[in-house]
């Protein structure tokens, strides 16, 4: 009896932590073939982004490949979303660079080192969060930093592979370096290279505006055709690499991706260096963080659409394993991308293990058609990049961010700013910290409104808004905010800027609805205003405290000290101070003051 | 008639920047005998303590003294409070000590040019907060920081002045270093010094704990018992100045103030080198900030007593004008004392203008008294120091903290933690990052309470806590927080959580009467919160939204595409979704699930 209790205890943990037993005993014939035909897809979306976000990292092409393969059979196993595919994303790919760039130049041992320890640093960092359910952290990025973070970003890749593009030199760590460094070296554009990435560039454009109309005109459905427009690059690297290798341009000056290792990556053990690891501590959380943003964010997205569920702290500890595996695996940060998991939604995948089936197509690549990519030219490879990101860029939020919420507005534009003239970085970390502040200054200064009795009920509303009766002797505030540290001097000012001009006042009373949280140093500063109000000769009560307040303000000394009484209603004080004033406020009497406008 | 209204709001304001010329007027003979004799009283309290504060700060002894006439004169004129008195303080001139010292070494010209310029800084830091409003910041040391911080601070004070008390050399930079360097130089004790020292710190106990008893037996009243304890300190200092000259005890070793300057400070131009005032930007913002949040809270409590007002703000300003003036007279920063402005209230000072004679009383001291304390034992001093600051440290507000809030507990104890062991600034600094931490780490797991009718009733409870019916197609929920960036996820995870295992659910509603804020990224989340339960087919509605967010959400997309509606009550929105639940609570039907516990 107990052993069979254990074991369910058991299998139900395991289950938790390897969702892989709740998919994988059902799994059939049906799903093979239908998860298969999904891979099929996935894989050739994927040859290219995997190639372009390895040079975008400042990494040789392959390390792309060796990235999607290993984090995907990971999440297959770990990960709790049905349709999330892990692999090289444009941005993580960026910060990469960057953090990898601050210790070595590109192409060194170290570098590579760099991002093989970044991708691992992630991973444990990832895992850890899961394990300690410290998924909320990635809540400190808000809506409008990264979504002003991901527009900057897009903008520096974006013009970061405009160098490739055009066959000229260009670098730096942010979008403004960049731009100046393209201005520098505009005069020396190599004119074939140019000619190839400006066609790719216009190609690509073409399929991802033009192609899917077309193809719906010729009665294709739209699932098909938006997985052809996905696929699309394809076509312009078969295209390019035929027009290289018959016309001989790599010996024109066109830089070509040349030799990729054959093979399947070795499983290595990551530099185990602790001075590296502390080193890239920082830029590995931030990309730890905003590749979960991002994961989690198009996870439930894709999971609400079946009713599926998605865990969110499981994820974190799959994302971990993903990024774990690809730094064994020779590969660099991964996390789950927008494009790629909405066609592997699209196309129909049922489980986890289309992403088994699109590692092993990418294993089947390393293994037999990287020689085919020998002449593939890197101006197409940045080509794709600049298409993929510039869907990235969002201004338009600006505006809407601006019409909805002048605060979150500022965190974003700031973002952005800094972001394209700083860098990285420093733009997101302005970012968080200007949402914080800014947060911590709207609740420094809370709402707070006299209120009065709506005459014929128990109702207590504005007197600026509704018509209601007051009594001189009784203050009647409403406080719409949590009482803690940024707004606890506040109440304190306005209750002494209240009382101070006014001898008639005999109570103060506080109704506390909105009241959701009381913290010490609020504690402190109702004791310093009750004792103050004492001195003065007034009451002061507190209404509507809610239950789990009042639970704490039970232990303090607070309730002993209080001149005035806790009332469960705000109707309630006022009778017990005036029962007339309570009662009658249909006829209405002399001695009332009606307040209203 | 222009004129004439020209005039009087030229008046007004000139009234609120000037609040000399709202009690100077009204000025007569009474008060000004009055003021006089508790300007006595605070001078005698106030020389010593401006030498060993000064001594604290790591300056020569006159500096205490300058830094204790222009600002008086100066608040006299801004200030509100008609109690404060302002000077050298003991945790402000650690913090100068503490700030210079990493600048240059003490007895150096750079040391004594850093003190001014932080005086300097920090007036216009405040000066500059209070003209922009932005009080608020202060806001940001919660009451358990502060507290932790002065705790720790009294510690290190106390354990640094053991080292005059008892003849021994002993430095470091936080209570940990300094303790380590007593314990090492312990067998080098001066004997004569520490007779001196140790006597000193008997007496001045033993007045402090003993002497007002004392007083009260003999019928002395009790506020005049409180001044003569106050002033205590001047005996220790008479005496010991005769012993060290009647025995010659300097020549022995016993370590004396010896030659102070005299004569009134010159009026000096502080040195305008920016590159320094960047390089204490961050402490004198703290010293700013720490000397403000002490000043205002006694303010505001001298002041409640006698139903008078403080002006934050104007108090930012008319600290900032005593700073600078401290800087362009040779003194080192200054705010409002805790004791003093307590004697100085006690002894019923009526106006300001008190703190004009004290800065007389110190000027005739610099004039004609400084070659009286040449022989004055450093150790008394010190021993006067250590008496004052003890009643700083304060472990008891731990436990209080403790068992009323574990979050505010915590950030209280690292605060003095990492002060003892690391320092000031990083004690500080920790505290606050960390209250902040604290904060939004609350708000982002908010409450939120499925909730039910309580038959008979429109009133909807948390099903947990009270009886209440509810209908298996609903989901009501009560988020009792503002929704805001640390929580929006949180928000999505816990719907998409309740709604995946439930095939039931055709309605999810969210009573909000306790939402003070949705930002945009709360916005986002509610957005595709509601596209999700629309893919799976469950309406989303809103209930009890305030006015303010209402007015917000109205310029917003996500009312057009809310798949429910907007209800003013949450019966409201039951009672059109299922009329027969909402009406008939009180005969239950056989489809109702009664929910409770």
């Amino acid at each position: 009896m107990e052993k069979a209790k254990f074991k369910e205890r058991t299998t139900k943990v395991l289950k938790s932590y390897l969702p892989i037993l709740q998919w994988g005993p059902q799994y059939n014939k049906k799903t093979f073939f239908n998860d298969l035909m999904v891979a099929v897809i996935v894989t050739m979306m994927l040859i290219p982004q995997s190639l372009a976000y390895a040079l975008l990292a400042g990494l040789p092409p392959e390390v792309g490949l060796y990235a999607s393969m290993a984090p995907l059979i990971l999440y297959a196993i770990f990960g709790t979303s049905r349709s999330l595919a892990v692999g090289p994303v444009a941005v993580a790919s960026l910060m990469t660079a960057a953090a990898a760039g601050q210790l070595a130049s590109q192409g060194t041992e170290e570098y590579y080192g760099a991002a093989i320890a970044l991708a691992l640093v992630s991973g444990l960092l990832l895992a850890a969060m899961g394990f300690l359910k410290l998924g909320f952290l990635a809540n400190f990025l808000s809506h409008p930093v990264i979504s002003g973070f991901i527009t900057a970003s897009g903008l520096q890749i974006a013009a970061g592979q405009l160098g490739p593009v055009l066959g000229i030199h260009a670098e730096g760590e942010s979008f403004l370096e960049i731009v100046i460094s393209l201005v520098k070296s505009i005069s020396s554009v190599h004119w074939i290279t140019a000619a190839i990435g400006i066609g790719s560039l216009v190609f690509l454009f073409a399929v991802r505006s033009g192609l899917k109309p077309l193809l719906l005109r010729l009665k294709i459905g739209p699932k098909v055709a938006d997985i052809i427009v996905k696929i699309g690059p394809v076509a312009a690297i078969v295209v390019t690499i035929l027009l290289v290798w018959g016309l001989g341009l790599n010996d024109k000056g066109v830089r070509i991706v040349g030799k990729v290792p054959e093979g399947l990556p070795k499983i290595t053990m990551p530099p185990l260096d602790f001075e590296l690891w502390l080193k890239i501590l920082v830029p590995a959380l931030l990309i730890s963080i905003v590749g979960y943003v991002e994961s989690i964010s198009v996870a439930l997205t894709l999971a609400a659409k079946k009713r599926q569920r998605v865990d969110p702290d499981q994820e974190l500890i799959a994302l971990g394993a993903a990024n774990i595996g690809s730094a064994v695996s020779g590969g660099f940060p991964v996390t789950g991308g927008f494009s790629r998991s909405v066609v592997n939604f699209d196309a129909g995948a049922e489980t986890p293990a289309a992403g088994v089936f699109t590692a092993v197509g990418i294993g089947l690549t390393t293994l037999f058609l990287t020689r085919l990519l020998f002449f593939l030219p890197n101006a197409v490879l940045a080509a794709t990049i600049i298409v993929a990101v510039l869907s990235l860029v969002d201004f338009h939020a600006l505006k809407v961010t601006w019409s909805y919420s002048k605060a979150d507005f500022a965190a974003m534009l700031a973002t952005i700013v800094i972001t394209l003239i700083e860098g990285i970085e420093p733009g997101l970390i302005t970012g968080v910290t200007l949402s914080i502040f800014l947060h911590l200054y709207k609740t420094s200064r809370p709402h707070v409104a006299t209120v009065g009795q709506i005459p014929g009920t128990e109702t207590f509303r504005n007197v600026k808004r509704h018509k209601v009766v007051t009594d001189p002797h009784i203050l009647s505030l409403r406080v719409d905010e949590s009482l803690y540290f940024p707004n606890a001097r506040f109440l304190e000012d306005l209750i002494n800027d209240k009382v101070s001009g006014n001898p008639d006042i005999q109570h103060v009373i506080l109704e506390c609805p909105a009241v959701n949280d009381i913290d010490y140093s609020a504690l402190e500063s109702l004791e310093a205003i009750n004792s103050r109000l004492k001195d003065g000769g007034i009451d002061l009560h507190l209404t509507e405290v809610k239950g789990p307040i009042m639970d704490r303000l039970e232990k303090s000394h607070f309730l002993k000290e209080l001149t005035g009484k806790v009332h469960l209603r705000h109707y309630d004080a006022i009778a017990s101070i005036n029962p007339d004033l309570a009662l009658t406020t249909r006829k209405r009497k002399s001695h009332l003051e009606p307040l209203s406008e």
